[in-house]
């Protein structure tokens, strides 16, 4: 939620029937660094961009909710000499398809799955921010064999982004209360689009947010808001986005190395809420089952990094990144 | 559920521990009349056999609750000179791993979507029984764009297998009942087992079924129902297998041309419930659905048929299917 950019209001709006509803009805493109192409998947069209050379080894990068692959347009410049780079936007988010009722990790995963099999053609490291990160986890555990060399969770909201999670916070406890707000005033498909009453919401109740997110109280929507399909947020904080792939099952399940990153965190002091993506006794909890799994568990912690680091501070989340890819086989 | 062969109850137990849960591990196997292989999918081996000659068009079976893949042998003689076939497990059926939380339609779907890529690797025509049915309307609208040429539902519960159906009959008022027996007495990965249990209460509460299941009532389950996780039941029986794949949004976006086969069904007089596996009023639905979606649509009303006709008239059923396949494109 650290876009610059910003741009007009929608002006178009969703279809009624619960068919996809096309990148090509919504009024939002505008060029970013790197040209975007499209490939059909079978139920959506996913968008992506793409950078360095076939010749480096392969990288995708997917970006957390409210989030559109060009946030990591300054890490891909930093990125592109040592990698093959694809950034993509998963349904619901940026360009790619949004899909009314059908937000899950399974089928978020399977898109990238099929992405893997038709257009990255060979073996990548995973590295996906929040509930990208959720998703890179997924991936170590359910991709199809041989896709994944490794896997980097960018603060991700594991256990923190579920309804009823094994451990710890519940998405109620924790980043639960602004997916419904977004959810409340801009509504499934944007179909209230109550941007302002978005923003006053968020001041009133959610200040502290308000101070850091500072292109959420703007008078018109940030580009990266546009393209978010808000039915993602109704199904985090509803729940049904994990309910078919528990968290502590797939992390049992993963087979591929796995980077942690968590950034700041905090315990709010009157309600013991979460502040922040995930919890240390949820990382504790990460640790033991990934190292249950027999893979190899790494962890970062960095208290003083925003939870979009590769937004906030590319350099960092790429010598991260970089440093890490250099230790796998 | 007319399977004839029984075998000694299982031995061994489920893990407790929600990973997955190997065909290794379940004291089930018996040989058929093809031999069975087996493929890593990723998170499932998926268990299959194949049969005809790989010149001849691909066709993909797939079995409906509490079946297996075997149920298709007799149909397969008869089809193997025509076509090249594959029958499928599906995760939770047969010998195919079981995932505990993990039975939905877009699971199970996006299984049968490796599998295509993986080992089969050209279009087929794709012919599914009762749930399996539903899934083959599920592929038609969401498979990896040319792997799918066309769908045979044969007597599939559309709508009828959800909780919250668009329109008519719910799995409550209709086979839903038969799941819980099968969820309560026999359990999550067959974690109760009181089979005895079972066929008391099935001759209790479903007379009818009861005297036409007459396998279900033997002392000793059923291979078919040894090899099957009762947890299939909770899914339909709760609605999260059908959850983030509602029935009318799929069926909007059918690709290929289907063909639905209907067979005995009749509305019970006192409590309006649905006896079979989908009444008319729903076909209607689909086809005003698959129609608006600008595919083809054919339907056979069988009212005389058995639900599993390819298993109770397996050259009736393999007649429809042929007769029909030779239409296609």
């Amino acid at each position: 939620m650290s876009a610059d950019q910003t741009a007009s209001p929608r002006t178009s709006t969703a279809s009624d029937d619960g068919a996809a509803i096309s990148p090509a009805n919504r009024n939002v493109f505008q060029p970013h660094g790197y040209p975007e192409k499209q490939v059909d998947l079978g139920e959506i069209r996913m968008n992506y961009a793409e950078a360095g050379s076939p010749d480096k080894p392969a990288l995708l990068l997917i970006p957390g909710q409210t989030e559109s692959w060009w946030g990591y347009e300054q890490a891909m410049r930093l990125l592109e000499a040592d990698f093959h780079v694809f950034a993509v936007d998963l349904r619901g988010q940026g360009r790619s398809t949004w899909t009314p009722a059908r937000y899950t990790f399974d089928n978020f995963g399977n898109d990238v799955v099929r992405f893997l099999a038709m257009v990255v053609k060979r073996p990548v490291i995973v590295a996906g921010n929040s509930s990208g990160g959720v998703l890179s986890a997924w991936l170590s555990a359910y991709a199809m064999p041989g896709q994944i060399r490794a896997a980097l969770l960018e603060d991700p909201p594991l256990f923190a982004c579920e309804r009823t999670p094994a451990h710890g916070h519940s998405i109620l406890q924790a980043g639960g209360p602004i997916f419904k707000m977004f959810n409340d005033y801009l509504g499934d498909q944007w179909r209230v689009g109550d941007w302002r009453g978005f923003t006053e919401a968020l001041v009133r109740f959610a200040p502290a947010i308000a101070a850091t997110r500072s292109p959420l109280t703007r008078p018109e929507p940030p580009l990266n808001i546009q393209e978010y399909d808000p039915e993602w947020g109704r199904a985090f904080f509803q729940g049904t986005v994990s309910q078919s792939s528990p968290h502590d099952k797939l992390l049992a399940q993963v087979k591929t190395p796995i980077l942690l990153t968590q950034h700041m965190r905090a315990i709010d002091p009157v309600t013991g809420n979460l502040i922040g993506a995930v919890s240390d006794f949820q990382v504790e909890q990460v640790k033991r089952l990934v190292e249950g799994a027999g893979v190899r568990f790494d962890c970062v912690r960095l208290p003083d990094a925003m939870h979009q680091m590769h937004i906030a501070d590319p350099a960092r989340y790429v010598k991260v990144l970089t440093d890490w890819a250099k230790t796998l086989a």
